[in-house]
Formats: structure tokens, sequence, C-alpha cells
């Protein structure tokens, strides 16, 4: 039996800045839009949600961003996390490809979403805020904020999604552990949720309305602020501490990677893995393949469109140039939730039409075959969202096999799948099923999208 | 904000030896008895359910055992587990006290059980075995060994206690996701399973079946082996190398423990972080404080009787000297479904007879509520089980601030509680009550042991 081989960093290697993609960019992105003059926004009126120093990092060109000592210290009770040769799935597929993936589900709350909760929760500490107001669908964010919160001292409010507030009472447990407070959304406790509520009294929620309310109680409350878990640009950013160890750690291996993979909902976690590689493909210096998986029930990326667009459902957000499938599209319930967002991170989005990344998109049923095949080779079940990425490896390692290649594969395992056995069940049981859209219904979504003049 | 500080050792650091209690024993571990003619049992009895290299462990006398190479490899995926200072613990506690933890819910299955599951997946394949079967109770066991089959390619079959069966199909979900195969019990898969049923159709179960049906199995089945995931001298040796581990880590960190705390059921994590400090004790090196913690729900230390008794229910296994409260006993329904067994591993209860340790019984809600105050402080939720060990080091810390000693205290965090949010869930919503026995109850109970002549 070939055994999987574990490359660790000591903890004097963990990057001590994260890495900021915007420096090496061949073009700037899109400005930021007023959601309701359509003018350029700045600072000051970010100020109400964000506070300041994360308003910088959104902006800033400059390429390194120092990890705060405090933010360092939290990091080590995971970090660095380790990366793994998988040499039983190798032996497995019969691949002369080398797979190598780097596991985040050692964080507390079991996937990547620490890594930035615990840096929103520190500036936010830092600049005397008191409270942090969220959203959560699947709930890897909502518990990774409870956490970090906890930590801090700040108290956590968090609207998920009533659907998942319904069928995910454990996820909720463990953010209530953490001492969150937790409201199915749409509430009656915010405007924008009473409103949707009078017209849609049985509705189940979705993420963009979750984040109209978590946003409207930071703006109108004087010691709350808002936390987002994806898509902007310093979510992500503080996520680049994934790519950045793995580098080193594949240094260690005597290897770099021909391929990159991660799998694409918001884009946090794909950023993470991804954006140092892309970073030196776009620098000139190396030119790996990048891959962003995104699933068939919510295809963002392949199928569309880049333009500007609210992050939420009631538009109180900021408008952003992404690809996206109209602000009003709910997508399928699959179970892979972390990866059901209307829109794509704007980062992403551009480095996507820059041509900087191939996207792709795959059907759950498929997913989910991967997924177990990975945990009785590797041990560790992922989750729905991961398996995602599990998908495109074994395919682009199987690719390998029929041409001889020895390709080094790369693909962020951005969380274990503990909290998701129920998706496992119901796809044990038969009662999954393959979510494709028509054109006609993808063209009815984009024909929502708002006229920017 | 002060952070948890973590010490990790080098996976060259990592034992290479299982650290054998036996060698230091003051005096012999009781022999263990044939169930049915109450004689001395051989190895030759034992054979038809235990590959022979286990069988040597169970009454070797050498004090270190080598780890196999193919077992060290699998071991790296999540070893050396880390370490940490509970820096925000202390704090919250305002004790002088230093408390250091080691965490084994890195394993691939969120517990210590891996530790044996690979070492026993390892010797049975060695020895031309296809199947393993085993018991489990609230899931820790049965997935660390489906998850070890896997990776050895050996059929798993678990028999789940009924209760948990209908209760935690999450942890069944996972079993299955690995490939193994799980059966209610009571089953009408064994002649046990049929008795118990008969007599009485509407059984929830308990562990002393569980395990009669997966011993029947075994010793009926050529290719089967059974695999019992604690009590039995070879699955406590497996466990020390947490507390190897343990001695380095702290060593790097410049202190040596006062008190070692671990909770106990059948005595596995126990024994793993405590019997390298408690051999040091017996050696007359050192003299560290052990505590072993228990449920007041399931007293076998604290209040069960030092004797001859089975295993299980049918009274299929061995006769060994145990602390027990009989092998009819069927404790309370409790969170802590690990720590429900009704009798002590041999070797803990021998070293309790010895004086070498101290035992203490907790009840389950104080438990809860010191878990939840270190999920805050640290981040991570720890299992129910866990939460005996917490409750008592806080005490042991509480007691420190009172005398202003600034005492080292070492306690195994054997598991997460990412599998156990019911528990939290009953624990927040005020449905968990305490247990405790009357001493008509306990005698009632004592009085169903077996005389051994």
């Amino acid at each position: 039996m070939t055994s999987t081989v574990k490359y660790l960093l000591t903890e004097d290697q963990m990057p001590t800045a994260w890495y900021n993609i915007q420096a090496d960019l061949p073009a700037p992105l899109a400005p930021v839009l007023h959601p309701a003059t359509h003018q350029l926004i700045g600072p000051a009126d970010l100020a109400v949600l964000f506070p300041m120093e994360l308003i910088k990092q959104e902006v800033s060109q400059e390429r390194s961003i120092e990890i705060p000592e405090e933010v360092q210290q939290i990091y080590r009770q995971w970090r660095p996390s380790p990366l793994y040769r998988a040499r039983r799935l190798e032996q497995a597929l019969d691949t002369p490809a080398k797979i190598y993936y780097k596991y985040e589900g050692v964080s507390s709350t079991g996937s990547h979403k620490p890594n930035t909760a615990v840096a929103q929760a520190y500036y936010n500490k830092q600049e005397g805020v008191k409270r942090l107001s969220t959203e959560t669908g699947a709930g890897q964010w909502g518990s990774a904020l409870a956490a970090a919160g906890a930590m801090f001292g700040l108290e956590v409010l968090v609207y998920m999604v009533r659907v998942s507030y319904a069928q995910k009472p454990y996820r909720r447990a463990l953010m209530e552990a953490y001492g969150a407070r937790v409201v199915a959304s749409p509430s009656t406790e915010t405007a924008s949720g009473r409103a949707v509520l009078a017209e849609h009294p049985n509705t189940t929620g979705s993420l963009g309305i979750a984040i109209s309310e978590a946003v409207e109680v930071a703006a109108q409350a004087g010691d709350t602020r808002y936390a987002l878990g994806s898509v902007l640009n310093h979510v992500l950013l503080h996520q680049t501490v994934i790519g950045l160890e793995a580098l080193k750690q594949l240094e260690m291996a005597g290897d770099y990677p021909d391929i990159v993979i991660g799998c694409t909902g918001g884009g946090s976690n794909f950023a993470g893995i991804a954006f140092p590689f892309i970073g030196a493909n776009m620098r000139g210096e190396t030119n790996t393949r990048i891959i962003a998986v995104e699933p068939q029930a919510c295809p963002s990326l392949t199928r569309g469109q880049f333009t500007y667009d609210f992050g939420d459902t009631a538009h109180f957000t900021p408008l952003v140039k992404m690809y996206t499938l109209g602000s009003t599209f709910v997508p399928e319930g699959i179970h892979a939730g972390g990866l059901r967002y209307h829109g794509m991170a704007p980062l992403v989005s551009h480095i996507a039409d820059l041509g900087h990344l191939e996207a792709r998109a795959e059907h759950q049923l498929e997913c989910f075959a991967a997924g177990v095949q990975f945990a009785r080779c590797e041990g560790i079940l992922p989750a729905p969202e991961a398996n995602h990425a599990v998908k495109t490896t074994i395919d682009e390692a199987l690719r390998c096999k029929e041409t001889g290649e020895s390709k080094v594969i790369l693909f962020n395992l951005c969380g274990h799948g503990n909290f998701d056995l129920q998706a496992y069940m119901d796809y044990h049981a038969g009662k999954l099923q393959n979510t494709a859209y028509s054109q006609e219904e993808v063209a009815m979504a984009l024909a929502g999208l708002p006229v920017i003049a």
C-alpha cells in the first residue's frame, strides 16, 4: 500500500503577508459604483459597512500586505495547513500524474473561511466595532465568523437563509455554541426582510436576501459593521495564505504545478489557492493552467454575463462588474450550498475575462462520486463544494493516463464534509438529481440585469 | 488578546514505537480467563478473533513496541498532532495555572480512534484477513475503522447500537461513505442478536449486545476477525503515541505536567495521554497527579467493583479483571456515548487498584457548560466525551487560582464535537438532565456479576 505524503511547513515558514493580485493585473479592475447614483464610490461611502483598514485593502495596489501579528498568532492554531500528495488516489486511478492537495479542513470550523473571518474580526475590533452582522447559506462562513467573533469578544449576528436554518439545525447549533445569534432570513427584524415576507410569506429565502438584511442592520446601527465571507477583494486577499503556503510546500516536494484547480462559488477558496500562481503567470514567470470549477446548477462563470450587477436582492450593495446570472436568480437547491451565489468575485471575473483562467461547470452527481472515491483512498470526506475540485482533478489525472504525461496537479480541498452528511446520505439513497438550465432559462435570468449607463 | 500557542513536532520527532506500560507495572495484570471454562486462556483461544501480532502485543512485557513503517506513514497524515497552550482559556479563568491540551480531533474522523484503527487494520491485512467485524455506539470507533479498512482494502462490518443507528444517521452515513456495511444491533443476522430480539423485540440495543454480535460473526467466518476500539491492552498500547508526543512537546515548551487529565469510557484515550506519565511515576522518576474522569451516568471506576467480568452481554468474550458495573448494566442515555461502557480497561483498572490514578465522576450538564466555555475561548468545540476532561481541567485551574499555584495541567482533547451538535442543541434547549444512581441501583447492578472460583 502506498501512503499519502504530507508536506508541512514549520510556523516560521508561514507567510507573514498576504498576496494582493491587484499589483500584477495587466489591466485594472472596473471601479465600484454607488447602488443609487451609479457614480464612483469612495471610501467614505463604504465606512458605514466596513472598517477603514479593510476598505484600504479593497483598493490597495501593493503586492504584499502584512498579516497583523495577532492574526498570525491565531492562524498558527491550524496553519500552516498540510499539503498532501494523494498517492493512494494516484494508485487507484493508475495515473502517471502527481496529485497534490492543500487541506483547509484542519481549521476549527472545518473550512478555509476562518482565514478571512479572523482577519475581519481583528480589524473590526481594532476600530472599536462591537458587533458584526453577516449572512450565511450553507453555514461555513457563519460558523467561521461566530468562532472568530468569540475569540475577539465581538457579538455576531447571522442571517441564515431560511431553508438552511430549517434543514441545517446542526450548523446553527455550532454558531450558537460559539455564542452567535442566528436569525432565519427573511426575518421580521429588518425592512428588507419584512418587504420580502409581505410579498412571499412562504419564501425559503436566498443569499441575496440575507445579505440585504445583514447590510441593512450594519448601515443603521452605529456599533455594527458588516462582514462578507467571499466575493470582495479583501476577502480573497486573506485567502491567499493558502496558495502562498502551497508554493513553499511544493518547493519542499521539488515540484511546481502544471495545473491548479479550485471550486468556485463566490470565489474565495479558488482565489486562495490560485492567485499566487496566476500572479506568476501574469508576470510572465510561469505558464500554469488554472481551472475554476463551478456547479452546473449555478454557472455564473460559464454562462453568466460580465457586467455591473448588485450583490444582493434589495440592491443595497454597491454595483460591481462581475460574471453574474442576475441578482434575482435563485439557483436550484443543490447540496454544495457554498457555491450558490448569483455572481462571481469581481477579481475572479476580471481574471477570467482577461483569459487567465479556464472555467468549467460540473453536475453534482459526478462530483459526489468523485468525493466518495477520494474519501476511500485518502481517508478525508470532502465538503460537497470541494467535490467539484476533486472531480476535475480526477478528470485531469485520467487524461494524463491517456497521454502518458506525468503532470503535477494541485487542488484545494477547501473543507471537510463532516457537516454535510445529509448530502452524502441523499447521494447514496439515490435522491439527488443533476440540474441543467436551458438557454431560455439563463436568458430570462440575464434579462433582469440592471442597465448601467 | 492572548493567543493560543501551538507546539508542533516535526515528523522525524514522531514516536517510532508505542509505550507498553506492562513493563513498568509493580504487579502484573490478572490473567484472562476462558468465558466457559474459567481456565487461563491462551493465544490459540484468541486466534479466531485477532491476528497473532495483536495477541502478542496483548501479553507483551517489552517496554517499547515498534510501530510498523506503513502505520507510521498513515499516522503522518495527521500526526504528530498539535499540543496547544490554552492561553485564552487561562485568561478567561484568570488562573496562574498553565493549561496544555493535546488535540486528537485533527485525525480524518475527528478523534483519537484512528491511532488504533489503522494499526489493527494493518496487522489484520498482513495476516491475510479479508473482513473486520466490530461494534460502535456513538460512532467514533466505527468511523475510524471504516476509514482504516478502506485504506487497506478490508471489508468492514459494523454492528451499531440500534438507538444510535436511529438517532445518528450521519455517523452511519460517514461509515457508509467509507464503504463499510452498517447493521443495527441487535440484528437478525446473528444468533445472539436473534435471541435478544426474541425476548425484547423493541430493545434499543447496547454496546454489550453489539460486541456479542461482532464477536459471533468473527468466530464463525474464517476470513473475518474482530476489532475492538478500546478496553484491550493492545488498543491502549496503540494510543500511547498521544502521550509520547505530548512529552516531547512539553519539553519543547520547557514544562512538565503536575497534573494529567483524561476522560474514561473504555479507557483508551485516557491511557493514550496518561500511560507514559504513569510509567514515569511507577519508575519513581516523577510524581505527577493523574486524574481519570468518567460520567456519573456510567461510574465504573468510582462506583464499580474490581473483579472478573465479561466484556459483552452474551458472554462470548473472555473474562477479564476490571472495574465493572456488571455486563448487564445499561447506563442512562447520555450524549457522551463513547463513555457508556459497563467496564473499564483491565490495565486502567489495575493501575487504579494500585493507587496510581485518581478517579472522578462528573455530571453531563456541568461538562457541557465547560465545553462551551472552552469553545468560545479556544475556537474548538469538544466532543461530549472530552468535555469531562475539560470540566476537570477548569476545576483544577480554578483551584490554582485559589491557592496561587502555577501548576502545569495537561489534558487530552480526544475529539471534536462536530458530529455531536444534536447534543449541544439539546444542552442549549435545556433538554438535558443529570443522572445519579442511588446506592441501591448500583448494588443491584453489581449483584449480577459472575462468581469466579
